[in-house]
């Protein structure tokens, strides 16, 4: 089938996906389990429905289970913001004077500005469904906190933000979204609850930090009657969820008469990448077309790049079970980066294990070099793309260049996760050519993977 | 022709308009000509030129002309972000229990965050066609100064923006924004111009106006060899380029066989609403259909409403053409209101006509209530609207509220303009329970309607 290809691939409602895809049920080596820390064995549906909504939970354990059902609810709310579109980047390609033809997800045209909401509103229906009063949560940068408060403004959920107090002081604008949405916003660490009583008492003045926050919000969760917390990345669920991105791409793909070539995607705790690489993943493992498969992320927390496959905790506080990924250890500090999102010790259980048997590759990328592809990238698309997502565009950009230089028609697409309207102090750091690039040393890696939890495996 | 409607119409390309649609060469009455401020007479094409690009200054003055091809360059940057979705607001009307129909035409999903795009790149394409270096603006809230770098770094032209220095030093993202684009933001009052060198002198400390910045840009356009002056709103030839939206919003309408009842847009310089309303005010016009059209202006800048028909100045300054139009007096100072860019003392000479012919109505209402059904919108449709979107949502929830009461299923369309992820100032004050209404008195629009300019018509 050949068409000409428009500039934006927009779906029919009637061709977005009904299901999502769970990539570990084809997934030879699926991911180690999550382990209680207590016990070191791995944790059950009991164990973990305290915190975790119960469809949720089964959901983060399900390694069997090809395809999962969206329910209508979800997908009526999808269609307020989706399908994304698939655009083609014309104007780039020309800018660069590359033979190589460039694709784009775009996930940011939505309020929350990222695909951050594609989880978020599956959470919220779950809790929703099971009767629950509201959800609890933290939020660094903000991006995921917005989403979850647009999520539980449509279905009527209270929703109580921990928000790091840093943030919750420097951008006041993120805060105020949320609160648009009717959530209650709490800087964190605070008086709401012990671990933050504790925190303020043994560092007065302290601004907080993501781990933290986790704590507060775990805690806040388990100790109201009909609260659960929820997560908006790394875990299983959330990756899940995420799928949507990968299904649409492929869908419309597939109706053009596309085949990428190479398929890029920026990676913090993993579940966009995840979400966008899923079905194209899954055709690899069942035999039926390979792929280039590149992760991105910051050269300031290359968990991938240079980090250990290994068991650890997913939070700084190490209050939460262990799982088994690629990390750079719970204690790392990454350096200041205006890539917030991006900035997590670990990867997801599932990109790790793919990365692990050689299925995709991954890169790191210096933050001046990545605002200066998302510069090029604005000036030429029109778009103007979060520090998350410029990761991916420099890679892309490189890509092509690399094409310029061989003259082959590579067909590139990546994941544009979302837009940087509230990241214009890194914009203009940059703009002001004050933004320094940040590489931890071996040492300090070294350091922190030396603190990994000891575990016979 | 009935077929299921979707949450979004998206056209495809090649539904895409290719003219803009002059109502002018439709009315009967058509808008007062612009005068020469110096001798009363009308203004020539030789005496706007040395302001305004040669292509521009012929539409502005094109009376006759029904349809004007749209160069392809400009369609094909249209294409990188529209066609712009026409929205059936499902949710909305579920949660306002009415039998009426909601549809927005929502023209914010680009990095501008309006339909400021629209005519941004027309006004760029055209300076560049004519082998300018660059153009020049003022800027007061920044989304047209945002939209104007962008259509120049599109298309390689200096874009030199004068933003009032309040709004320079207060929104210094919309500011990063431009910088992004590769503009030169200067705040006015500035040094670069006599105007501004003397404007500081006269008023040392001075945060600047808009009428101050537009006459820093004027002088800035004439005294550089090759460089013009653009304009956002109010001048014929930006309504020209807004006809875009009106002409998608009948074209989706029509692929779906739905019909409207009423037509509500938000009312500051009239670009917008003229832009939506142009194709369904031609039939009205030609008297092949009648739709109810309804103009909304804040309660605090009342124009239409409360201003009086007549020849003003379109600047504070006083150094523009003068222009029939419904006015408050170029004196009139607006009361400070989170709607920056409603705030203007005329409206549209096109505009201006049509309401005075009665072809369409014109209502106000106060912010407080605006945001309300804002926030009400955010919550239900997902997408956080600018403050001045906010003013056609509540007038189409009123709208929906009446349908409630008398039980009809009118179909009710409203213009969407834009996001209001750069006015969360406006929004926090709403959340914090202290936006006020500013309403003025009839004693402060007769002292600046008595200052209007003294012509015998």
């Amino acid at each position: 089938m050949t068409r000409e290809i428009p500039y934006k691939i927009y779906l029919e409602e009637n061709e977005m996906p009904k299901q999502w895809y769970n990539v570990r049920a084809d997934m030879k080596n699926k991911p180690a389990p999550i382990l209680n820390p207590g016990t070191g064995q791995p944790v059950s549906l009991e164990d973990i429905m305290p915190v975790f909504c119960e469809e949720l939970a089964k959901q983060e354990l399900d390694e069997t289970t090809p395809y999962i059902d969206i329910p209508e609810e979800i997908r009526d709310f999808y269609k307020m913001y989706r399908p994304s579109p698939l655009v083609r980047a014309y104007c780039l390609e020309k800018a660069l004077d590359t033979p190589a033809k460039i694709y784009y997800k775009f996930e940011g045209n939505n309020t929350s500005g990222s695909h951050k909401l594609n989880s978020a509103i599956a959470q919220a229906y779950y809790a929703k469904k099971q009767g629950l009063k509201g959800v609890t949560t933290e939020t660094g940068a903000g991006q995921w906190g917005t989403a979850l408060s647009m999520a539980c403004a449509y279905f009527d959920l209270d929703c109580q933000v921990y928000m790091v107090k840093c943030s919750y002081e420097q951008k006041p604008f993120r805060r105020e979204v949320m609160r648009t949405y009717g959530a209650a916003v709490t800087p964190s660490p605070s008086m709401n609850t012990n671990i933050g009583k504790k925190i303020n008492a043994d560092f007065p003045g302290t601004t907080g930090s993501l781990g933290c926050a986790i704590s507060e919000a775990v805690e806040a969760a388990v100790s109201q009657e009909g609260y659960r917390y929820v997560l908006g990345s790394v875990l299983s669920q959330v990756l899940l969820h995420q799928t949507v991105i990968g299904l649409e791409t492929k869908t419309a793909m597939d109706k053009y008469g596309i085949k990428p070539d190479i398929i890029i995607g920026c990676a913090g705790g993993g579940s966009n990448l995840g979400g966008l690489i899923s079905p194209f993943v899954g055709e690899k493992l069942r035999g039926e077309a390979d792929y280039r498969i590149i992760a991105v992320e910051p050269a300031s927390c290359p968990s991938l790049t240079r980090g250990k496959y290994a068991y650890d905790f997913c939070d700084t506080g190490r209050v939460t079970p262990l799982a088994k990924m690629y990390t750079l250890g719970s204690n790392f500090m990454p350096s200041a980066s205006h890539a917030g999102g991006l900035r997590y010790h670990g990867m997801s259980s599932i990109v790790s294990q793919l990365y692990a048997d050689g299925l995709i590759e991954a890169t790191s990328v210096e933050q001046t070099a990545v605002f200066e592809a998302g510069t090029m990238f604005a000036r030429t698309e029109g778009i103007l793309p979060a520090p998350e997502s410029n990761h991916a565009v420099r890679v892309a950009i490189d890509e092509a260049l690399k094409c310029k230089e061989t003259g082959e028609e590579k067909t590139i697409v990546f994941g544009l996760t979302g837009t940087g309207y509230f990241d214009m102090v890194a914009y203009q750091k940059y703009n002001d050519g004050e933004m320094v690039d940040y590489i931890p040393s071996d040492e300090d890696i070294a350091k922190s993977l030396a603190e990994l939890p000891n575990l016979e495996s």
